[in-house]
């Protein structure tokens, strides 16, 4: 008995649940789980189905095909342990949470390699047996320094790169090659606050609430579709550095939360959003 | 063009949403939203499908019948405005919240009618042109008390019951007229206090958070299904008397949170717990 | 027995403390609850005290400008009830949560008139038997629509104007009359959309996230020192429509708890932020 | 420069403030942060004051006994690293929540040790170059074994004993050594649950909301004074495996936040709460 998961995201149109679930059906697999969405606005129909059964993957998205609008977005996908590389530079929050998750079987994934752009993180990456690989910016070009990085991701041949405060600006080029496989935290504020040292811009302006945003990289290394978000509520009294230590606590959370989502297939991307099941 | 909402609550089996979808698709009706859910543990399958379309309800529901495994709640309801009567004592916060929410239309209901055992909300009912029942109980035996309660109900046949904060016990003879028909707010800490004074307690046990829970009302008043829950921070510094008051604003935001929920027909009840879509 | 808060905010120096809690002391005053805030970055003090027995202020006010640093701003003030006047548009929300809690006593404020652009919610506004001022925007010359306004407020000589959902515009020349004493409540985005429908753009990026910002008005509408802040979940399921509803509970129970802060004077502004007590 | 924080606990008076930080200007030590609580219901006064300069203990203390009233508990004590003994059983996630955060700098802390009663997660703390003691249970009675476990944690001598989930019942003769010093994290829910097996009972009724409350443990395992708490939101499509892996995530981050309030001494206990500062 073998366990995946049908993810279908195409243009709406009458009948398609009945239509999808009787393929499944007729070829004997069971549902397990089911969520659809409708996004009326785009006329856009997603639905996610948890399966069990004996698949013939080809000859069921072949049926499936038979029955769907043109130009759907079907595929069948493994719901299971993810091979991962994650990028960091120095802080250790986020890699840490992942590394323990991982190591207690917390999230399933497999850790491939961790590249980071300093050796900082390295005695505590090889405290669990995994590969690190310092590629430091300093004596390379932008382009050069990239080459190596991607290098080194493309040996791993990673489901998804997890970008665990990494601190420097990835190129258009370089996150293009990732789309919708580049997984990236970063802080949030009300208001958002624009330019260096955010932290101490939103200390100076008193927020009551800072969060974090778990986000694909599209283009732009901020923005691009989001999976999760989340805050917690500060006041005055913290300084500019206790700003950066809370913030630092739900960094983690959240993106320890969103990979969890993506490795079990919960998130569909469509335009700059996500669809989470 | 009508709207309705189709709920089914039936043992789980192979097949069943193509067979409910495919028995909407022949009807022309149109799916603009469904949601389902397998409790594996107990083998139970819930679905809620909102159709648009012309109805022919009884042929539509018979057709469903003969799909449906024996012993199905099936059952097809309007998500539209729904008749209320709401029964308080004195704090008006959770009575006032709805008023303006039901005069200012964010919340669809019709408040039929208030009742009180004190008089002391009176005035702020009259303000909304809404008969206020001033039912005191205290020259009347408990089911005589009752009695009188439940004839103004009777009279005024709502789709819902809400006790907006009403203190005084009920009788589970009371409350079982009104099985998943009676929806109550109760404070709620962690850890739970019993007897007594809930807040008193709380405030000497020093809780870091407060909270309230809304739930249908089953045999004894402050247990049956869950609907809603939230919570909020408080620390030492608060008096008793301001958890209190931090209390009510949660109080009356978990209701009416609870109420929109019940209202639009997203609330599913079995066994002791809720399925809420 | 009377009671007051003494508000303190001056350039930091050893023994502060100790000396303005000695004058206190020194002329029969029982300290019932002291905070104080020292802002190391800015070399700054803030105290906030509540104060009970029998005052004589000038005197009171006299000694501690003897022991205090120059240019401090130092106030005796009442903690009591607050004059305000509310300025809205449409939306009855906010305007009706006030309502609600100031009836019930759960707000500590005589609403001594609300102000509209439109006539939308006067009959809302006259239940209460608060007059209700309809000055229309269309008419008349922003300068002579701002001057109308001004006329009106100053009648009713409120210690605060508070915006509750008042949705045009106002002048840096207007709004500076207001210094500290004008509060708005704003929806607050991460990220943050600026232009034209901000629910429609965070709706269309999909955010897992919204929340509200109650803040003192400086020279532009959105900005200035934040009082208090929240958020809410919501999920790609929430159609543009329902995230301005429930947006809408957000901003009512913000705005309610800055004003509660406002009106205890438990808030200290400084620069562009604030110290909250 | 030396940086010292001085607890007061003590019956109220008047002049209390005026009184101690009159003590400490005139020592030459300067307050940079000061933080009071009266708890007037039971008469009682708190004060953490944050010292620096240099520091004449004795000459100090007993300065302020001399102005103090009688029984009070005064206390100069260190913010700075604590060292800790961990108990745990089987699970990884507090446990290694503060590993990390303890080899990366953000939790103030020396591990002085791990105490397991099973191996489970030897390999996890010998990764960081920390001792284990796995010291079963099963061959000993329950004193035999809580005897074996004392004298591991007295040969550490650590200023707390945090059981990061350690899944024994404790006799109250074991934790009433360790008075005030030894910190419990365990789940909490609306409503609680008593007896085995709470997320299971917590599924079965449909809890909406999970989590988790960290505590100094006193005479009972899961009560005593809090320290903190948090919560967060579930809904039915959570098998009670999920709960329990949600729940995990609260109990971690719990667990650490008190931890740091506990070794920065924010924490004062009293009768079966605390304050917080």
């Amino acid at each position: 008995m073998q366990r995946k998961v049908l993810i279908t995201d195409c243009a709406d149109a009458p009948g398609l649940i009945t239509k999808i679930t009787r393929v499944c059906f007729e070829h004997g697999l069971n549902i397990t789980k089911n969520s659809e969405f409708v996004d009326h606005a785009h006329g856009r129909f997603f639905m996610r189905t948890e399966l069990e059964g004996s698949f013939e993957e080809e000859l069921l998205l072949n049926k499936l095909q038979s029955v769907l609008p043109e130009k759907n977005h079907t595929k069948l996908v493994d719901a299971g342990k993810k091979r991962i590389v994650i990028m960091v530079t120095k802080e250790a929050h986020c890699l840490g949470d992942i590394l323990i998750k991982s190591y207690s079987g917390a999230l399933n994934v497999e850790i491939a390699a961790v590249i980071g752009n300093y050796d900082t993180l390295k005695p505590l990456v090889e405290k669990f047996d995994i590969p690190f690989h310092g590629i430091s910016h300093q004596e390379l070009s932008r382009s050069e320094h990239e080459e190596a990085m991607q290098k080194a991701i493309t040996a791993y041949d990673p489901d998804y790169i997890v970008l665990a405060k990494y601190m420097r600006i990835l190129t258009p080029e370089f996150v293009r090659q990732y789309q919708s496989k580049m997984i990236n935290i970063h802080h949030s504020f009300l208001p958002a606050f624009v330019g260096a040292a955010p932290y101490k811009q939103a200390w100076e302006r008193g927020v009551k609430i800072i969060g974090a945003t778990a986000h694909f990289v599209t283009d732009s290394l901020d923005e691009g579709p989001i999976i999760k978000q989340d805050v917690i509520p500060v006041d005055h009294s913290f300084s500019a550095e206790e700003l950066v230590r809370c913030g630092r606590d739900v960094e983690k959370s959240v993106l320890s939360k969103a990979l969890h989502l993506v490795i079990n297939e919960e998130v569909i991307v469509y335009g700059n959003k996500t669809v989470v099941f």
